[in-house]
């Protein structure tokens, strides 16, 4: 494993590995350093999950995982356009958030945490409370009101207190008026280690692909595309891949908080904010310009989608076989709405499951596929 | 990929690979005889899901494959005993089903089959549906009318028909009289190829771990304890281990059809018969009497658990962070029946996820984790 740095984005200060609070001391957001001098690319094929990859990983002396990654990718030609689906629904409790929960649940437990705080739309909820479980860790999530039942089901089936407390972004806010010293703030959009979780999934794109030329991924707190950022800004200095892929970021209409940070946004129509991809419902998130600078400098752009889109392409996604939520559908309506322009290979994330949705004559995929 | 032939377990007639009816023309169960002379262990990581194994499995046309199997391991160990977790629910439709649908489907589209028709509780109609969406091949499913709404709705997201028919037996019955020239039966229940899929599990465990000493798994058509049985005799054939593992059986109260058949039955106290293990109520399949051969030649047993044992197993594996449906709790129940007497290793397929189970106040889950 890596030796690492803290350090803030804003003003440059870094700490060492005892550090617990969830920003710089500034208020700033903060990133993990991994020092790659000496380092070479090696998978260790006897780890669990993510750490396979623990020789670009920060040090750490305990590992939690429950199988993470190694998610399988499926080629699909698409009106001529090579797409490879990686199907990050396959994680443990459904969500590509699993890669980034394993390294901020170990490092809590390597901190000797006994109670953890998260704010969630759902998946991270989900699965940060099973990640904490297994590692013998409360946890506490604070959750939008009208958050999918399902959710809500999976998030108390894995033993953790749930806080419903309105907005997604109101949720954001209350969890750190209830921090203390007795927690620990574990919060996804703000944890550098979360991050250093899911960069994994570019070693695996690189694993199996080798390069692809775009990356097309849904945008809320920023934890996928910054992890893709990052693996593939890492592999590029080991010298394995000679360009970093076009990073595509998409929203949803009502939530397109990149629009003002990026510079090329590609629109669709929209009358109202999506209902249906609850998972990107997310506008105050932290690391928001940094994001944007990955785009950017990435050669991407935005592209924000409304829901009739998102609808057709769940409709397409399911009859490919593939068991996803509507948020994975964005990426794939953006796909659909840009695919004119694109060349080479494209890979789409598939982020979500949609086994999470399909309870009740309420839910979307009710809605979607059975009618009422 | 190994030449076959498809033979009667009754009759002994054998037929090739354009035979096409589920059963033998004597009214038999048939298997697939894939002939392993000359054949060595290799595996090929560069093909997709199970057919990373194709050197071991029945020569095909065409692989139908979304990324099933390579599922991760989980080791705890419980009271002393190393159990080994396989994460059969990570599977692309959230079951183990998947590693047969993949054969099955992968045949069905080298016969040119333009419809499939299958009876399911659920997680195989599921599968079967996505395998045949993403194969262009339309599907017929029939289901118990009581299906948990949650599969109900996966299994029309995929674009298949659905046919309510009554209990799960029924649905077997009905199934059969709508046979016609125009479509084809790929019941996993009768499906000799099915059973070539699932048989890969053994043959990843063969990776994982080498050998272990117990398997305990559910049954209800009994295609993952058959496909245990024949990837391990396959392995011990090819002379890769020494010995085949002990199968345990796990039925529910009120299920326990394997019971006329072995000998030695662990039983819990059975009440009333399961509601929650709704993935294993099956009395009438076809092939019962060599699950049975397969349980007792390996020295295994049959235990038969009740829903407060299977309510108490599904606790535990949540609170070890597993997102499993009740059946899979099963397993985990019976293990926890028959601990003192196990010695070694144990491995337990964790068999479906219980993300098709969150939806609405009327799902298992929200009773046995919210309450109502």
């Amino acid at each position: 494993m890596a030796d690492y740095v803290v350090r803030c984005r804003v003003c440059g200060r870094t700490y060492g590995r005892g550090y617990r609070f969830f920003r710089c001391l500034c208020g700033g957001v903060l990133e993990v350093l991994v020092d790659l001098e000496g380092v070479s690319w090696g998978v260790d094929e006897g780890a669990l999950g993510i750490f396979r990859y623990s020789a670009l990983l920060p040090s750490l002396s305990r590992y939690v995982s429950l199988g993470e990654g190694r998610t399988p990718t499926i080629k699909r030609v698409v009106d001529g356009v090579e797409v490879y689906f990686k199907l990050e629904y396959l994680n443990p409790t459904g969500s590509f958030k699993d890669r980034g929960s394993a390294l901020a649940v170990s490092k809590a437990s390597e901190l000797g945490v006994t109670e953890v705080l998260e704010d969630s739309s759902g998946n991270t909820g989900i699965s940060i409370a099973a990640y904490a479980a297994y590692a013998g860790i409360k946890a506490r999530i604070y959750v939008p009101s009208d958050i999918p039942v399902g959710k809500y089901v999976l998030i108390k089936s894995f033993g953790a207190e749930v806080i419903k407390a309105g907005s997604r972004d109101e949720a954001s806010r209350q969890v750190l008026r209830d921090l203390s010293e007795g927690n620990y703030y574990i919060g996804h959009t703000w944890n550098p280690y979360f991050i250093e979780g899911t960069k994994t999934i570019a070693f695996e794109v690189y694993e199996d692909l080798r390069s692809v030329d775009y990356v097309i991924t849904p945008v809320a707190s920023g934890t996928l595309l910054l992890g893709f950022w990052k693996g593939f800004n890492e592999l590029l200095k080991l010298g394995l891949i000679t360009s970093i892929p076009k990073l595509v970021g998409v929203q949803a209409c009502g939530y397109d908080s990149l629009s003002r940070f990026v510079g090329r946004v590609v629109r669709s129509e929209c009358r109202e904010g999506t209902v249906l991809a609850d998972a990107i419902r997310l506008t105050n998130a932290p690391r928001l310009p940094y994001i944007a600078e990955a785009i950017v400098r990435s050669g991407g752009y935005l592209v924000v989608v409304n829901d009739d889109l998102i609808v057709d392409a769940l409709k397409d996604l399911f009859r490919m076989g593939f068991t996803v939520e509507p948020t994975s559908a964005a990426a794939y309506a953006a796909f659909k709405l840009v695919r004119k322009e694109l060349s080479g290979k494209v890979l789409i994330p598939l982020t979500g499951s949609g086994l999470k949705y399909v309870g009740g004559t309420e839910s979307p995929l009710y809605k979607v596929f059975v009618g009422g």
